[in-house]
């Protein structure tokens, strides 16, 4: 007998923001399994079983979520936003890639959410009205060369560029070389959002020229957009200002 | 007084994909706009006005939502997917950057929803597990040689590419182009996804390698995803294959 493996994304942290479809794998499933804050934002009954871990464990979580979806055993993988981008899906489709047989036969649905660069962009505007990318800054998956020559060839090809993971403990000095990097490329004015915890209570969207951003600004639970030279700020009287890319593309960054 | 202009996405078109504060804001609103296709897909009340227009009246229907805003009606615009990307919340903070200053004032509240690539990109595994990029294909928006350098830095970057708007009757030739193009950076067994209304009952998802990608196989309801040399598929006993792109960068792209 085989289960399900349910990976689901719970959007960017506001019960509001996740989807109904996700809201029932979560109520079908019987073993839960994600970083401990994902979870925490489920209202789990008496009769789930949660199984909480530190954030950096995918593989083995997945390997774990799947032994028991083998099993039999409806399991739900949570992560936060959207569980496709910088998130548990990947780390479970490798595990099913490398493992053994029976994991293959495991049904897996996956339910797709709110991924945190739309969540910040709507509270902001329309920064990614225009053709854009998602990198991970963290050099722990990818060699920073690697990441260093994405930001160029993003930055000169236009794209308005969403950081994920900008900044940690461990790694402290990534996103400030990022910027100084990008200050190269890019004119000074572009604007550059901080958006941490869009659409939570401790929401704090911060707006500022790519010649001031401050790296200090961001922290692990921040996404950074940092716009093209077509992205314009909007001031409003008696309203925030917005943020947005033209649909039109006029040239400016030629 | 002034009124309220909600910019809602529906997510990919299953009301399970839709958030609760999307619904929310359609509960709430007097009278919607948006091309008639996405606002088919609420379930609005006898009292609630619709206003359907066709595609490609973006900026037109902006001002006419924000006129009856600025008149005090709560106004909801609708975009299918996510309001942010190339849809309707570029459109409308435009019209607010050029409009007359009383739209300044106007209350704009921008819900974000599932957009096209993440359902995709869950129906089938995790392609977007990795730095990517999106990109309109649309030629109507900007030169078709800014399209053509940005795919060739994309790919060049390594970034896995979701092509939004690939084709249609007025534009039948850009993603062959493009696809030829890509066959000339990449390797022709990157995989590419054609996700067809995912999520809706006649949803259609095909996977090929792009030495075989045929553009015939695209409609304006497709997003194409073309993988990087790192993307992946997995083939499962009795399950769909699955396409992924792992989350460590091993270097097959150089």
């Amino acid at each position: 007998m085989t289960g399900t493996l349910y990976v689901v994304g719970t959007g960017p942290g506001s019960a509001k923001q996740m989807t109904p479809e996700t809201a029932e794998a979560v109520a079908a499933a019987q073993e839960f399994y994600g970083y401990f804050p994902y979870l925490d934002r489920l209202n789990l009954r008496p009769d789930q079983i949660r199984v909480a871990s530190d954030n950096r464990e995918e593989l083995d979580r997945a390997q774990v979520a799947l032994t028991r979806a083998a099993a039999g055993v409806k399991v739900c993988m949570v992560s936060g936003g959207d569980p496709g981008v910088f998130a548990m899906a990947a780390a479970v489709c490798e595990a099913i890639d490398k493992g053994p047989a029976e994991w293959k036969s495991v049904e897996l649905v996956i339910t797709p959410g709110v991924t945190a660069m739309l969540a910040v962009a709507a509270r902001i505007g329309a920064p990614l009205g225009h053709d854009f990318c998602a990198i991970s800054l963290s050099d722990n998956l990818k060699p920073w060369e690697v990441i260093t020559r994405r930001l160029r060839l993003a930055a000169e090809a236009g794209f308005v560029i969403a950081l994920y993971n900008p900044i940690s403990k461990a790694r402290p000095w990534q996103l400030g070389e990022a910027f100084e990097l990008l200050r190269s490329v890019l004119p000074a004015s572009v604007p550059v959002i901080f958006g941490r915890a869009a659409g939570r209570p401790d929401e704090r969207i911060a707006v500022m020229p790519l010649g001031e951003a401050d790296a200090n600004r961001a922290d692990m639970a921040t996404c950074v957009i940092i716009g093209s030279p077509e992205t314009r700020i909007v001031e409003r009287d008696g309203q925030p200002d917005l943020v947005y890319t033209p649909r039109f593309y006029a040239g400016a960054s030629q």
